[in-house]
């Protein structure tokens, strides 16, 4: 186990902008972030502030497997589906919180020696999914030392 | 970037009773805590201490949202599924672990000048499973300055 | 509302064996991490480094519920479903991403008076969703004092 003093918290706000629904890559806006907090050992939270897209970790690798993963959501949570009464922005208005919903707003990574501690093949996106672009906002917050 | 110290935690611990199946909205109860505690920079993060019940961010301003919701549950893990084998309290019993797993007994919410960093249409919401009415325990960690 | 100063960050890895398929719990490994670190009050991270397993908080008291939530997602989540063109390493490559996408790979968990603050029947698991036996790398990270 190793210890550190915890002292600092940085913060970053920044946009991305999407092509409407799929997967944008941000893990290296964040390495960005955490570079220029000059931090080297601790925590960062990532957070989109709506409720109609979200972030997760996937793999970084294989472009089919970010097709794949909405592939299966397009079954799990058609648009358009009858089911759903609040339709006031569209077919794809609550397929979009019920994907949301399930993937959540928030992630967490830990870094170490001023890098983030992801896997091999891990890598941090944010998933839109109206189908229509838009311009998201998300808020890093970095503790450590 | 904006830099802070990092000095404090605050913990709040309250309960929620829900009145069986459904979410209730706790922003409110977070704001409280956050207004106690006099912190001004930092992150917030809520647990709930249960297994058939969670906690989420979503859409805040029309209910037919979290009724959606709640029908895309319904149909998704039905109550009763002759699938699940654990029923010791009932058919909405594994149901209510399976939407639990689903969404998660955790959220971490950023804050800002001492107000919670939520999106306009974003609201804290736990998530009852059960069909009958429960007492939930909450835990609130608010860390920063 | 408790107050406490937030002055140590204390880092823990560790190799988690599976045999396949199946939820392992390390509820047991977080809380020798949290007792190692000294830390009195505070929050715990734990990160797995993979995006094939994940981590989750579960009812610990009946394993029928862990085989359930198994056979819950081996129904929506099916082993060479044809909807997948990501299938390189076999018929569980793509339904392991989508299940690690669909509970995610990190989890916090507050802690108190030196001990996790879980819940009754709430354990921590690793989910591993690959067929095959892996090692896999998780990360714990303890904030508080």
């Amino acid at each position: 186990m190793k210890n550190f003093p915890l002292q600092h918290m940085a913060r970053e706000r920044f946009d991305v902008s999407t092509r409407g629904r799929g997967l944008v890559e941000i893990t290296g806006r964040l390495r960005q972030a955490l570079s220029e907090s000059g931090l080297r050992e601790g925590m960062a939270h990532v957070f989109v502030q709506h409720t109609s897209c979200s972030l997760m970790i996937g793999e970084n690798a294989d472009p089919t497997v970010c097709a794949d993963l909405d592939r299966f959501f397009a079954r799990l949570v058609p648009d358009g589906d009858p089911l759903f009464r609040h339709d006031a922005e569209g077919p794809d208005d609550m397929p979009a919180h019920v994907r949301s919903m399930l993937t959540g707003t928030g992630l967490s990574i830990p870094f170490s020696d001023g890098r983030l501690d992801l896997g091999t093949w891990q890598g941090a996106f944010l998933w839109e999914h109206r189908t229509r672009p838009h311009v998201r906002h998300v808020t890093v917050t970095l503790v450590g030392s």
